[in-house]
């Protein structure tokens, strides 16, 4: 089955970045859109995210076959619940939220007896809002699917269908499953980053004109993760705090160890470890999930 | 006052730079090199990364008024007791190693009486060896110098001078503060980075295939750094014992008011750190110390 009539929720870096890879990809699509904010509507019609921008969730929706939520994921509910009445029958809700477990949850609260099938495109950018989107987000990128278990089997076949047009590869897990990988991938990353952003504005003996200054040392990489959207992140560990917080108590374990081997001057277990880690960015560069040149090509050097 | 023979010890990123920063921007001036890997030697050659590749450190010092040691932090004793018989009367030693104060104290010891000024350049790429210099490598970026106090004006104003045509800002600070300094805007991201790549290869609920299919979502930066030279880094943890202890200390700190914030569920302070940790992103932006682009202007979406 395929979807002729896409309606969008949420009109920034997901939603925009989906409306414009629909345009290119899958041009017989119609899409519609609607964003709570007037002003990212404004710009979306400016830009040309969607073919029609509405002025409500349930005017786009009503004759959608196939909705997709790209709000924050603590207002995925709240979309849902702007737009159960409208929906035709028959037709699928989706999303692309950071953690899935939390929306399964509220997704099916909101809209009982409609088909539910949430998924999580795992692309982005440290950008958001409706300017920051572009058609190749997801070219060379996975999409997970995690449908429920009585989910109706052409309509996952369909929705894999839809992100495979869009350049994704596709992969069906459960939502608890999803959780943890993202805990580890994205999640943790994203928490230590912001957290040695701040360690390092508030302290005394250096300055942050300092911090600024020196930051090509490594530094500027974690600053780039922690300039992300503050309402996204703060929703995505309100909404997967088991699996964030068993997977930072490995790392601070295993921070821990790292702490023991400097105190001690144990240069082997260094030695070890960092030898060790280049495996994995060797196997990231081969499955094109990274770019390979040095500093991933940056033309900060002038 | 100027250099007109430059030797350098150790052709790998940093050495091989330096050779062709020169030849780029110092046309003048003679560079001889050493390595103490025949085969570093034999590349070095074939890739002219300095004039003449000598069979002996001493034999390229012999003549110098500028020797750069480029080895790893750990090796600068020995590298520099290599060559102190042959120095000629009023050579400087430079370096440019990542730690200062225990590099000042390894090369007093093993050249007294002679003129030694610490270095640091702040820039470098994860890859090492040979292949991996380039000219342009200290284009906009910072260069430390961590003279002693009875260092000579004239030398210190003339290495401020060689970094600054290898187009390089040159700043000036004791090297305890450079030590701190690099430990918060350096040497912990690096860290934190092999930690948590080390962590994620060693679960167990998540599959070491998981984590490269989903680095995308913020993972694949931490490997970038974690792919880095593992004996530079061993080196650097070894000799920046103190600084590195006491900002992992603050890190740590910090880290456990996010996890209570987490476990709480307290929004709020999550919301104003990640709102908090943006404006750093911007001044590094402004100071051209990082590619604005979303991802860095990253190749990888195809
Ligand atoms: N950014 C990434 O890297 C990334 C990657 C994969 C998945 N995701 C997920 O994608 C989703 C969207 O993220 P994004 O980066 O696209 O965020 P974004 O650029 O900030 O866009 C979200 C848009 O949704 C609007 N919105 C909020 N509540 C709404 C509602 N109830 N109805 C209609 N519109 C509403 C927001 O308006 P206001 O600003 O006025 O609230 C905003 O314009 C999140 O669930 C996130 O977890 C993000
Ligand atoms: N990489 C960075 O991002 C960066 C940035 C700023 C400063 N630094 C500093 O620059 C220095 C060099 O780093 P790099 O990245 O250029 O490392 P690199 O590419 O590995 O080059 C170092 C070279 O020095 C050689 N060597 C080791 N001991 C020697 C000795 N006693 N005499 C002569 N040659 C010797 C090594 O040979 P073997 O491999 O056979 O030992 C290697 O070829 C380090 O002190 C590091 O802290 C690095």
């Amino acid at each position: 089955m395929s979807f002729d009539k896409v309606a969008i929720i949420g009109l920034g870096l997901l939603g925009g970045s989906i409306g414009l890879a629909v345009a290119q990809h899958l041009p017989g699509v119609l899409t519609t859109g609607y964003d709570s904010d007037p002003a990212v509507r404004r710009r979306a019609a400016e830009r040309g995210l969607v073919g029609t921008v509405c002025d409500s969730a349930a005017e786009a929706a009503a004759d959608a076959d196939l909705v997709i939520l790209c709000v924050p994921v603590g207002a995925m509910g709240e979309a849902a619940r702007a737009l159960a009445g409208s929906l035709r029958d028959g037709a699928l809700v989706s999303d692309v939220g950071s953690s899935k477990q939390s929306i399964t949850r509220a997704l099916a609260e909101a809209l009982p007896g409609r088909a539910v099938i949430p998924a999580h495109p795992v692309a982005g950018t440290e950008h958001s809002g409706p300017d920051a989107g572009f058609a190749a987000l997801f070219h060379h990128r996975w999409c997970i699917l995690t449908p429920p278990e009585d989910a109706d089997p052409a309509l996952v076949g369909g929705l894999a269908k839809f992100w495979r047009a869009l350049g994704a590869t596709v992969e069906v897990m459960d939502a608890e499953h999803h959780d943890r990988v993202l805990a580890v991938t994205s999640h943790i990353p994203h928490l230590i980053a912001y957290t040695i952003v701040g360690t390092a504005s508030d302290l005394e003996e250096v300055t942050r004109g300092e911090v600024i200054k020196y930051s090509a040392g490594g530094f500027r990489d974690f600053t780039r993760i922690a300039a992300s959207d503050p309402t996204m992140w703060r929703d995505v560990f309100l909404n997967n705090r088991e699996a964030v917080l068993e997977m930072l108590d490995r790392f601070l374990t295993d921070l821990a160890h790292m702490r023991e081997a400097i105190r001690a001057g144990d240069g082997e277990s260094m030695f070890e470890l960092f030898t060790r880690t280049r495996a994995i960015r060797r196997s990231i560069i081969e499955l094109g999930q990274d770019d390979a040149r040095p500093d991933f090509g940056r033309a900060d050097h002038g």
